[in-house]
This record gives C-alpha cells, structure tokens and sequence, in this order.
C-alpha cells in the first residue's frame, strides 16, 4: 500500500493512493499514519480491506498539499557515508561500522515544501537517500534476518546538510543537519511488502534539472536490515521511527571547486524507484 | 514554581509542588506540562493564582512515582565540553564554539527510574547536567540577553553516556548517548523566574555514595543564554525542547584507569541547587 498525509501542515488527513493511483481518503478509518497505526496489525488489514473494495471515499487531488507520510515521528536516525560510491567522493574511509546521527523530527516537512537555505549558509547540499520507517520495536535484535520484519515501509526522504555547520564548526554532524525544513519525506509510505528488496532500489536527484545523484541501494555498504540490527544494539527503535540510510555519490561537497551548492531559486528534484518523487524550491530563511 | 508529572510511565498526571513542599494536583487545571502549556503564558496564570490561593488539591506522595517534568519533548539538543574543569580532565581543547550533539526524547525517564546498563557495555559513565526547557520558540536569535526570555525553566538532567559507543565505535557521539533510559530528567521543572543567574548552581553527583562530580555552571564555558542564541542559528528551538547543557569534572572517563565506569548495582544520585535530586539505580538491559 502507499500511505500519505494530504492537507495543510500540521493538520494532514490519513489518504491512500490505490492501484489506480486514485487518491482515498482514510480519516473514517484511522486517525492518522503514525507509529501507533503502524504497529497495528488489524488496523492495515482494515485499510487493505477497505482499498480491495473500491469504496474509500474520492480524494480531489487538485491544489491538495501532500504532507510528510508518517505523523508524530519519534526519532530520526541517520547513517553516515553508508554508500561506496559517496565514501570514494568525500575522501573518507570506507567505516567499519555504520556512523550514526540525527535529524531532529521537527526538520521534516512534505516532499514538495519549500526547503529553507539557513541564515549565513554557504555550503547547502542535497542527499537523496531510502528512509525506512519502523512498524514494530525493535531492541536488541540477533539478525539482519530479523530486523527487517520490524520494517513497516520505506520513504524517500531527502537528508539536507550544511557542510560548514556539519563539518567546519566544531565537532559532531548534527550541527549542520537540523537547520529548520531540512528533511522533506514522502509523497508515500510504501508499505514494506511491496519492496520485494530493498536493495535493488535505484536513487536519483537532480538540481535545476540537471542530473547529480543516480545510485542504487546495492551500493550500501551496510544494507537495510544489517542498518537496523546494528542500530538496536545502541539504541531501541519504536514504531514509527525513521531511519535515513544514506546517499549515494553525486553531493555538492564531492565535486571540484567551486562546489555547486544550493541556493534561493534553486529547484531540487529527487526520486526513488516506485517510492514516488519531491521536488524543492529553495528559499532564503 | 516547581511543576512536575507524577504516575505511571507514560499516563503522568500534572502536578505543582507548593511553597510549603505540597504536592498539589494540576489535572483540574491544565491536561499536561508540554511545550503547548509552557508557551501559554495565560495558563501558567492561571496555576500561579490556583498556587496561591491554597486550593489545589493536595496529592498523597507516598508509593507515587515522579515522573519526567515535561510530556512530549519535541528534541533534546545537548552541549559537548562546555565546562573548564570537563574539558581540561578528559585532555580535550576549549571549545571555540559549541558543540553540539543530541539525545533522542525516548531515553527519558523519570528522575528516580532504573537506568540500564547496555549489553556489551563496559564503559557507561555519569555527567550530572543543568537542563534548559525552551518556552518560547527562538530562531535565529539576536543576542544572548534576548535568549532568556524564550526559556521556560530548568531541570536537573543526567546524561548517561556510553564511553566506547560514543569515541571509539566510529564517527559521532550520539552512538554512546541515546541508549534506553539514558536520560533522568526532573524532579522539577523549576520556572525561570525562581532562577535568577543560572550561571550560580552547584551540581553534585555521587555513585555508591561516594562524591565524583562538585562543580558549578559558574564554570560553564558558553553560558545558558549563548548556547540559546548559539542554538537558534542552526535550529529552531521550540516550546518543549530541552537543552542538556555540559557536564563537570569528575565523569568515570576523566579518571585514573581503572576507570570506575557503572554496573549494574551501583546507584547515582544528583543535584543541582534548588532544582532538586535524583537517584537512579543501575540494572542490566
């Protein structure tokens, strides 16, 4: 299933895009898509039901804002240089483990909202990366196998990064990763048994059209499941946590000077193989 | 005054301790202490008047349970070696600005909750801190005199750390800070206006009984009203949002080896002038 949030930010309705790509609305049925409804079991069955009968309420999509998927999100979990091909770019080493950081919820916006340059920034970079969503706890978990039933869907989900702030300012990463709107997310929550494998996914984003990432997921170093194992182990998921997975090659901070960073006017478009698309107007803060 | 949630974990009740050290019930008054009461300045009135007239309802303490002083903590932002004393014992440079980590609000328990050591851990150490609640929302504030008016209160607020996690598991600190339960905060959320210089608070903490940690946020080295200002320029601070503000001297990593780092038996008790006391028991995850 794909699941959205459409309406007006902050006040977002629970929508389904059916196999038609007919928009439905879900309010009759559940009060949101959030982590509550995704460890509910019976409740998805509701919602699939509901979907196969073909009698979910019509939703005019014209003029409708589509929101970030997933409501009242807990935590956001980021690893870092998690793709071969973007390590090689930035200089770094390949890491023996994943780097972990991250984005503070209330950076997340829709997939088409406007995306904010901070006060001061110069360095605004872009990361088309596979945001996973977490359906069940998941703490302590002993396999890769494991872990990925704790997967309720996955996301396009869009990690923007300051690279003075992250890098240049002393110390840890997040500093430059939770300037206010810097993670759209969405359109959809594709629900996970619709992602026969997550990494076999390709990533792409381009800048004022101009094509700048084009990846897959089988270039992550550590894969989805391992991720989310490895991540139990330092920390418990619940439901409804995010988990940002990385970008692939094709950053701002990777190419030769002068790095092409974002500004106002620019536009950012960025998609995921079946996960759906956002594109960003730039704006000064 | 001095605002508080007692109860179960997860279904606290709001709560005033009164100027005779009465538990007074708030739930007649407002539904929770969140963000949404803390900018809402005429509801804060209303329980200063209720306060003073005597007539809140008097709560037994007895077998209730104190939980975290604030429900629904949108982001924890915690600041790295911002005391003198923290800095020079664990042979760490001064800061020249902030830095900048966080914990997620899911490792916050109440101020006298079991703390768990985590599986493999062999290196979880103790850093008593003055916690910040954000009041009003702050974005690219001005000055640091302007940053103390979007400060609702302080809390005492331990921030469990994780040694190896954190510096030798690869990349950023928040591996060794967001472990379950990681983060006592309370008793009270003392409100600004009964902190007049929140650079004049001891902060003590002990393990055992035995004294580790005696120190004074005299010694901090960006004081309550910079790390605001400094905060806003990279984030938006929202009502709600806690701000843990460094440690001092006397952390297990700062010591001799072998360093005395925390097992599961030890008990930790912590204190900051007037904002009042915890004490935690350590078990294993």
């Amino acid at each position: 299933m794909k699941l959205l949030r459409v309406g007006t930010a902050g006040a977002e309705r629970p929508a389904l895009l059916d196999q038609d790509g007919t928009l439905r609305d879900l309010s009759g049925l559940v009060t949101d898509i959030d982590g509550a409804l995704l460890a509910d079991e019976a409740a998805l069955d509701r919602i699939r039901t509901a979907a196969a009968s073909g009698e979910l309420p019509v939703v005019d999509p014209a003029g409708l804002r589509t929101g970030p998927p997933v409501g009242r999100i807990g935590k956001i979990v980021c690893i870092g240089l998690n793709y071969h091909d973007h390590a090689r770019e930035t200089g770094a080493d390949i890491p023996t483990e994943p780097i972990i950081f991250f984005k503070a919820p209330d950076t997340v916006v829709g997939p088409d909202d406007t995306v904010l340059v901070p006060r001061k920034s110069v360095k605004t970079d872009w990361e088309v990366e596979l945001a996973v969503v977490i359906g069940r706890t998941a703490r302590y978990l002993d396999s890769a196998e494991e872990a990925l039933t704790h997967v309720a869907g996955y996301a396009v989900s869009h990690d923007v990064s300051e690279r003075e702030f992250q890098i240049e300012r002393g110390g840890q990463w997040d500093k430059g990763k939770n300037c206010e709107t810097f993670n759209p997310l969405g359109p959809w929550l594709v629900t996970a048994d619709e992602v026969p494998d997550p990494q076999a996914l390709s990533l792409r984003l381009s800048v004022n059209g101009e094509p700048k990432q084009n990846g897959t997921t089988a270039e992550q170093i550590f894969p989805v499941a391992e991720v989310v194992r490895y991540v139990s182990q330092f920390m418990t998921l619940y439901p409804g946590d995010v988990i940002n997975t990385g970008t692939p090659a094709g950053v701002a901070l990777g190419q030769p000077e002068p790095k092409p960073y974002l500004r106002a006017g620019d536009v950012v478009e960025l998609e995921i193989e079946g996960l759906g698309r956002q594109r960003q107007e730039l704006k000064d803060a």
